[in-house]
């Protein structure tokens, strides 16, 4: 049988480019052991955060290596099973190379139940994105009803559900996105009070002032960069600054600049915090079972943008950077 | 009889200067009603949060009226008392006019106690001072024996006490600061592990690098700016940055950029917070008790650059933003 793997050629300066990949064919042993299954890949998840591993820089997980196939969320039917947690015609998900086909020891896979929700919103809404939003919200946001938080990248995969749950909390939320049509999926879709299109917005300062009138108490920033230099002016005394992503610098070749945020933290007496998901694996079960009721009860709506094609795995990585995605970017195999 | 005043003139551009401020000499009508206190002021304390009252942007606290006294920390000495709480001859410590005598209600006044300690340390190591640095390590540094602590503005009236605190609960202690005789006396009279002068040191990225070489678990910073920025490239995962206060940019006329935080602080899970002494009141006579204990036992020692003269207080104010200060800067009246 045939098997095709993605391996990052070489680091991106910027943006990525296809030049960054290369695909392999090869024949692959299908032979398992004891303990271990054979899996065939169903759906891929691309998200931001992998071009941070695409550097060689010191992170919090490490650089993806040159010449090894790249790893993301993936959900992937078992084809073959010598692992007694997993019977043949499971699916599953977990942290998987990007291969059509690939042999695993289970370890770090969940089972998943395509009855219960469909398969790819185990890579979001109930997998690390629902995660990221939930708990990035309620354990660093520390939410009261009747604040007001801003989202940026509102419209993507984390946002979306960061406004929504915000909503579902009792709080007033804004959130910020680059297209007309992304800003009214927030207000009508995702239930936001209110929405501000960057690129058609001359000062970011005054309308994010405009649509909070009581001040911002929480910022939930996936972008960084003058957008959340705009935010600052507008954060109230004890303001809570999740910094969850800074798509916005991701693929900057220099040191990116910003306004000193330190003279609005000490006036504001304003708190910022890195969240990274993996840090709160304790809360997972908490979390999903919080997301899991929220969707039975058809209080989170999702996006998906879902590509075909094992081929196209890089191409829809790169239109992250580019903002084409409404939601969750998933690669259906 | 006859009281000087000081009042706010103008508001400062970029640096503090004599036309700032106006002497005015009139005779004070020094009749007390019930409940009220005469006061001569002994020694005045110089800060440079003052700085950002005299702005008129809002902050946490009110700006300075232009053509009023301006306020700070002041010990005093009671003159003539209508209130049962205060008896002539005792000193207080308390927000007063920048006046040589002022009638006061007694609201918000701390008897001290000169037997215990000089009166000029009330202002400083058991003032504002002192419970800025323990409080503001404490709460949020919250530090844990073994890890490091880098203070900038070491050598200053905050950050002196902060390294010693810091010595005291079993951290490694590194202090910016910009001179070799600020250095000298980081490491000998307050026992600091090693200190870095900023204005001599080519890289200071490289330079905390080594003299941190476990990484920076816990950022004091009381400067903001570049130093800042070469601190961030060395914080550790789930370090804590105390944002005491920004000094290298108080007197910037445009908005100060620096290196985006955002990105190093999601991939270290770091947190940023700005301090203010005032928000933690509740946790005042814990401190107090802690800090008095401490320089019984003679372990904090502390610094104080003393000028005489109530005419001298608006040229001590302003030399503090030359570092012409060793550790508290207080003007003897």
């Amino acid at each position: 049988m045939m098997t095709q793997t993605i391996l990052l050629k070489n680091r991106p300066e910027g943006i990525p480019s296809m030049s960054n990949f290369e695909f392999i064919t090869e024949t692959s042993d299908e032979t398992i052991n004891h303990g271990e299954l054979l899996l065939e890949t169903t759906y891929v998840s691309v998200d931001p955060y992998l071009r941070g591993r695409m550097n060689e820089a010191k992170s919090y997980i490490p650089p993806f290596e040159l010449n090894k196939p790249i790893q993301s969320g993936v959900i992937a039917k078992v084809l073959a099973s010598k692992n007694e947690n997993f019977t043949v015609g499971d699916y599953v998900a977990g942290m998987l190379a990007w291969k059509t086909k690939q042999i695993s020891n289970g370890e770090g896979l969940l089972k998943v139940d395509s009855s219960k929700a469909p398969l790819s919103a185990y890579l979001g809404v109930l997998g690390m994105t629902g995660l990221t939003a939930y708990l990035g919200l309620i354990q660093i946001g520390k939410p009261k009803s009747g604040e007001t938080l801003v989202v940026s990248g509102a419209a993507g995969a984390v946002g979306s559900v960061v406004g929504q749950i915000g909503k579902i909390l009792g709080l007033r939320v804004i959130g910020i996105a680059g297209t007309d049509e992304k800003i009214d999926l927030l207000k009508t879709k995702f239930g936001f009070d209110t929405g501000i299109n960057y690129n058609t917005t001359e000062n970011m300062k005054v309308a994010i002032a405009e649509a909070a009138p009581n001040g911002v108490d929480i910022y939930f920033d996936n972008v960084g960069g003058p957008i959340s230099d705009a935010v600052l002016f507008n954060i109230n005394r004890f303001a809570r600054l999740v910094i969850c992503g800074a798509i916005s610098v991701y693929n900057n070749t220099k040191l990116p600049k910003s306004l000193s945020v330190q003279p609005f933290l000490v006036r504001n007496s304003a708190l910022m915090q890195g969240f990274i998901v993996s840090n709160y694996t304790e809360k997972f079960p908490e979390a999903m079972k919080q997301l899991s009721d929220w969707i039975a009860a058809d209080k989170l709506n999702y996006s998906e943008t879902i590509v075909n094609g094992f081929e196209n795995i890089p191409k829809a990585f790169i239109d992250l950077f580019e903002g084409r995605n409404r939601g969750k970017m998933i690669v259906q195999i």
